[in-house]
């Protein structure tokens, strides 16, 4: 049956996801995790949940009534602009097939999230690039607007830096197909594009892996124009997001208190990390997401990242052709910084 | 934005599902939802994982590999030969986005599960069906071989007839694609064709959905050549099950005394609820699952069906195109039918 497959599957190597390791003891700074636990209001809402075994026993709500009303409610937006996702590269893949034919375009800038291509590969369409400037601001006028879908991750990975809302308009004027910001990690963000998505000039994307500690349950959920969202309904699956995750996740957004004291308390050690790995003679970009992307003159990213992996700290050794490589370590809690950071003085 | 869609999609009805009524007092006999709750274990797993909560900070497995072993031992299979997904309409898209191009062709036998058709108009693909003999067999020789993908449900829904093993084995060494043989219902029946999948001729498809009463949680999974399977990973998204999903869905198969107990409740209130219904001037087809197909010579479904929903109980009113309508009456608890049974008396 494999000469059966698609030839843009065979064609495929697959996503690779960060290294999940088993031991106890190692330091996980290669996957932007969030270091603290979620709300103790989601652990009190799952538990109340399986009390009555019915929750697992039937299908849960297709469109996720609940979830939408309290997101509408703490986003000040319309629930029916919201689209439900088991996860934000559920909602990524949707959107994708909505909009990108075989042989049709997609593009993003690079560096950015590898997923962009591998969507854009699994539906058998070309995917280009537009490099950042090395400032990390995208080119305007854009030269590549006729692109049937176009995503910008705001803010990006690995950078960790953002696209102003300002210049992602004007980026949406440009195109002749839609624009997605993808905005995964806008919480530890000073800005938004929320009021792109409610003026109906882009597609906004979220997930509650980073933020909201709940990589583990899938959740994400896009915004847009409520017709737009009514068609994305007919193509994820009927049931994409399961009865548990739904609860979990309008729980989580219930307590924006406890999101509030988790970014506190990543901004302050991002703001640490980085000054401690410019000492250590790092070039650090300045983050707006709960990651630091991090070079070194002498690019000896790949070295410095097998030697903090044989000490059992693990963060994410990234390579872009054309671009370079360096090494995207995630903001964990204060005492997994101080290890790293001890280590990294022994290296270097 | 909506212009740029992609005409397939604007074209789509979209699947409608059941209907999931809030109101408490309705008995729900349309979605083939198990009347039993799932095994203890399974809450007991998931109470545990909530304990600590990494679990749910945490990416999930993203090839769930605790429960391919388990699985993988119960069924007796190699583990490698296992693919996840959240919910076996996952694991229905995976595979058709692996096989089917645009302007491909999908076939099934008719009447079926309407997702297949659904499947095939996301790809932009072209949808065939063949009809059933009028006792739910296929013809053999199958007229339509040349498809990327062929699907046959056995248990099929609405019928709840199964296609032999022997006959899907001719169907498969007919056909120039592959054949999926969805089992969502197979924990009902008295064969299955798992040989198919391991001699690599058949890929099939399970669903925990119903036999071990997680609707819920979302999770299915498929059995075919591992070779295949690594294909099939590719063109997943990378963490499509969920942490707690999994942990439930591995619970559920260590309980397989759990499954024969619930198997051999459901099994005996079918026999009596088809006697009953033959009692009643209903024609009823010989049921291998956990929902009953009937008709009315007098062809008045579509009114019991009304009649019914206006006494709270909801049954799954079909009709298809050529074939015709009736009834697919889920098989709920020994009370839930007994109240069906009374209020059908007062209706014929």
């Amino acid at each position: 049956m494999i000469e059966n497959l698609r030839s843009n599957i065979r064609a495929m190597s697959g996503y690779t996801p960060g290294e999940q390791p088993r031991a106890e003891d190692i330091i996980k700074l290669n996957t932007n995790e969030n270091p603290y636990s979620p709300s103790p209001r989601v652990l009190t809402a799952l538990r109340e949940a399986l009390a009555g075994g019915d929750r697992l026993r039937k299908y849960p709500d297709p469109v996720g009534t609940e979830f939408r009303r309290t997101a509408g409610r703490i986003l000040g937006i319309d629930p029916e602009s919201i689209l439900i996702g088991n996860g934000s590269d559920d909602i990524l893949t949707i959107i994708t097939r909505a909009f990108v034919p075989e042989k049709g375009l997609v593009v993003s800038p690079t560096p950015s999230y590898v997923l962009y291509q591998t969507l854009a590969e699994l539906q058998g369409a070309r995917f280009h690039t537009v490099p950042y400037f090395p400032d990390w601001q995208i080119p305007l006028p854009w030269p590549n607007p006729e692109a049937n879908l176009t995503f910008i991750a705001s803010p990006n990975s690995p950078s960790g830096t953002t696209t102003s809302v300002q210049d992602l308009e004007r980026l949406a004027e440009e195109l002749s197909g839609p624009l997605v910001v993808d905005e995964a990690y806008v919480d530890f963000a000073e800005e938004h594009a929320l009021s792109l998505a409610i003026r109906g000039k882009a597609i906004v994307t979220r997930s509650l892996s980073k933020s909201y500690s709940l990589a583990g349950i899938r959740f994400g959920y896009a915004v847009a124009d409520p017709a737009l969202v009514k068609e994305f309904v007919k193509v994820k699956d009927s049931y994409n997001c399961d009865a548990l995750s739904l609860i979990a996740a309008t729980a989580a957004l219930e307590d924006q208190e406890s999101l509030r004291e988790t970014r506190s308390r990543i901004l302050a050690t991002r703001i640490r990390l980085s000054e401690e790995l410019v000492k250590l003679g790092f070039e650090v970009c300045p983050s707006q997401a709960n990651f630091v992307w991090t070079r070194r003159a002498s690019g000896d990213a790949r070295s410095v990242f097998e030697h903090l992996k044989q000490r059992k700290i693990l963060v994410r050794y990234m390579a872009y052709e054309g671009y370079g490589d360096g090494l995207r370590i995630s903001i964990g809690s204060d005492a997994d910084i101080d290890r790293l950071l001890v280590e990294l003085k022994t290296i270097v």
